[in-house]
């Protein structure tokens, strides 16, 4: 043990204020392993139940950032944009926005790692298609993204050591939602990287890490003044995830929908696809008008709907994807990607209108059927999932299908069909349509 | 990591309650280490915050007493009295008090550690005296105290290991001054020794654990309150740490001084050690009349200066430490004590009265000397410290002895002297002398 680091959880303990250097040194023990495991918890549990204040989360957040290895985007072509979700419930984004603001003119530079828990990862996403690898090294990263403007990464060991160190302690000792250590866990990773112009999604809802719009308006306002403090363009918004964002949800399915998005048009699309969509023309309007690619966020959409309808982000994602080792066009990727066994679709009960999807629900039927972790590190079955044919506000016809499961065998997906049924609430009265952008932060 | 546990951690966090259960789950954990110790440790954290209430922390006492080895006295004659010291500078009360109420008719058993800091251990003092063996095992323990009545081990290892434990966590994440897990910590290891009658001792002042009174009366209020909930018989008394305890400090002294109480009358001993006298005997007042082998306390204080008069405590103390393989008599004891290379005068600046004699000091001075330890398992040298000529109110006149140190070199010497000097203070008005008894709890 150390005694210096003692005096330092002491102070924390006892509410006092941290300083720059004592913030750097905890930062330094979490990268180095310098001090025992249990000196680290001890302090993370008193600076959960006294949290950092503004001054101290920046602090820490730019010694997290500085504690490992950073990426110089030196080399690559302005602007640089980078989008980053709290994670949710079929929350495909990232798959449709970074191609779209590759071929809004900006270079796009994206690490992401694993998902745990009910919202999966970008990574396990990704990974679905045939041959799409995920481990690029540093120079792979950066050779790519200078040469086609979009590039993204599961690998980031060294860049941010300290806050994988105190993440995982987080974890294992109930010091997670904690809105400073939250703060400085995400936007150290993404300062380490690089970032410069930052879109930041925080969910909010029963999928989110979130449930109530007070705690995301918390952690959003957090995010926006510590991101500022640290130099960032930062621009946060607060979106719905009460019910899962589009219709899929599931690995390979949701890549599938994503590349519906780049490759149809929205009347083409299935209802909560065309909700999905509108969010990735909010997002892509937002990184713009930030980077300065648009003269406001309206103008950023318009010109990220042109980019759609003419396909450039679809030619866009298309050399993305085969640059990073998947097949060369969309509709062999689409059509490569693995698909279940069994496809068991779901009737509704009862005729009426859809007032509730629960998110989390559906994220954890989804983890039962095995398209998810419950531990880190435990295999993923990319091709199960659900797919949904209505958002909330979407009427729907007794004995007409509710939603489709898929499922690598049939007792899963008949266990799975029963939870479904329970996780839509219909009512006869007409519901209103949930927008997917519940605040954007000014 | 255990997720149970992080489900433990996170109701400690929020300030709820623990069931029963639950803490048998935590003393489980700790006592057979089957969660990590960062768990644990943010455990602590979150139960330093949000203090463990009476039923929790009674709880807690019984499970860490569980949670391994159980001395079972069954055999021995009645009543047993044990005797706790929360720890003090120049503390070797144990030594008079043993022999003292075993030569009154109770059976004594006691188990003790090491000290670590300024507040040495009564097993170094003992291990001071040639020959003396500390461990005894669980049977030569029994068969001892069954044979003369007396005696003790400083060899826990099997009983109460959640608290062994916790203990030394707590050390490593600043969270040892939290009453309920002090509480906890002390009685769980006295009932796991088979305590019936305890007496205890709440050490107050600048060399005390606890340096404020109504942090001591807290603390002498809890320990008795649980103690109760647990079913032991115990009396606490808060007792004065602002000025050594007695005229000696440092092991081999302190045991020389105590042999001079078991073995002289009052008038032929030095102020200090008749201020420690008075104390001796006042415990002994307190266990013998909580144990019934005295009416009330001003009897019980009867019957051990009698038996101090009588010679019957030093006889049973002769028994006692040849017993445990130390001299077969006292005076030999004494005499072949280790002695210091260098004994030094330190001798009065000014003529007055001691204002003050900051016991913490001297304390730290008898470490520097070598006498005390700074780090678990540091060797330390029996035949250091200081033995101090007069106590708080007592006259001095300039130029004639204030206390004498005992040291291995000229340097260590010269260095504690100047020390020694500025801990002193000396005013020209009459100072009442301070009562060693501050308060006894009814």
């Amino acid at each position: 043990m150390s005694t210096d680091f003692r005096s330092l959880i002491a102070a924390k303990r006892d509410g006092h204020r941290h300083s720059r250097e004592e913030l750097e040194q905890i930062a330094e023990a979490a990268a180095r392993h310098s001090v025992p495991s249990y000196q680290l918890s001890a302090w993370l549990m008193a600076a959960f139940l006294h949290p950092l204040d503004l001054d101290e989360t920046t602090w820490l957040t730019q010694a997290m950032a500085g504690s490992g290895a950073r990426l110089d985007l030196s080399g690559l072509p302005k602007p640089w944009i980078d989008k980053h979700s709290t994670g949710g419930i079929g929350d495909k984004t990232s798959i449709v926005l970074l191609p779209l603001l590759a071929a809004c003119g900006a270079t796009v530079v994206k690490m992401s790692g694993p998902g745990l828990g009910i919202t999966g990862g970008t990574v396990d996403k990704l990974k679905s298609i045939p041959g799409f690898r995920m481990e690029l090294s540093p120079e792979e990263l950066l050779e790519q993204a200078k040469r086609i403007g979009v590039a993204i990464t599961g690998q980031t060991p060294d860049l941010a050591p300290a806050d994988k160190a105190l993440y995982d302690l987080r974890n294992a000792t109930a010091t997670t939602q904690s809105v400073p250590l939250i703060v400085s866990s995400i936007l150290s990773k993404k300062i380490a990287g690089g970032a410069e112009t930052i879109v930041l999604d925080v969910k909010c809802g029963s999928g989110g890490f979130m449930t109530t719009l007070p705690e995301a308006e918390e952690l959003a306002a957090w995010l926006l003044r510590v991101g500022r403090n640290c130099g960032l363009n930062i621009r946060t918004t607060i979106t719905d995830m009460n019910q899962p964002l589009g219709s899929a949800v599931g690995n390979a399915l949701e890549v599938r929908e994503a590349i519906d998005v780049l490759t149809k048009e929205p009347e083409q699309l299935p209802g909560p696809t065309r909700r999905f969509r509108r969010l990735c023309i909010y997002f892509a309007g937002e990184a713009l008008a930030a980077a300065g690619l648009a003269k406001n966020e309206k103008e950023g959409q318009e010109a990220a709907q042109r980019c759609l309808s003419l396909g450039k982000a679809a030619q866009k994602a298309a050399h993305w994807i085969a640059a990073q080792g998947g097949p060369e066009n969309l509709e062999l990727a689409s059509q490569q990607l693995p698909k279940s066994r069994i496809q068991l679709v779901v009737s509704a009960r009862q005729t009426g209108f859809i007032e509730r999807i629960d998110a989390a629900s559906v994220g954890e039927i989804v983890i039962e059927l095995g398209g998810g972790r419950k531990r880190k590190g435990a295999a993923i079955d990319y091709s199960v999932g659900v797919v949904l044919a209505g958002a909330v506000g979407d009427a729907v016809v007794e004995g007409k299908p509710l939603c489709t499961v898929h499922a690598a065998g049939e007792t899963q997906a008949q266990t799975a069909a029963a939870h479904l049924s329970d996780t839509f609430k219909i009512t006869n009265r007409p519901v209103e349509p949930a927008d997917p952008v519940l605040k954007a932060l000014p």
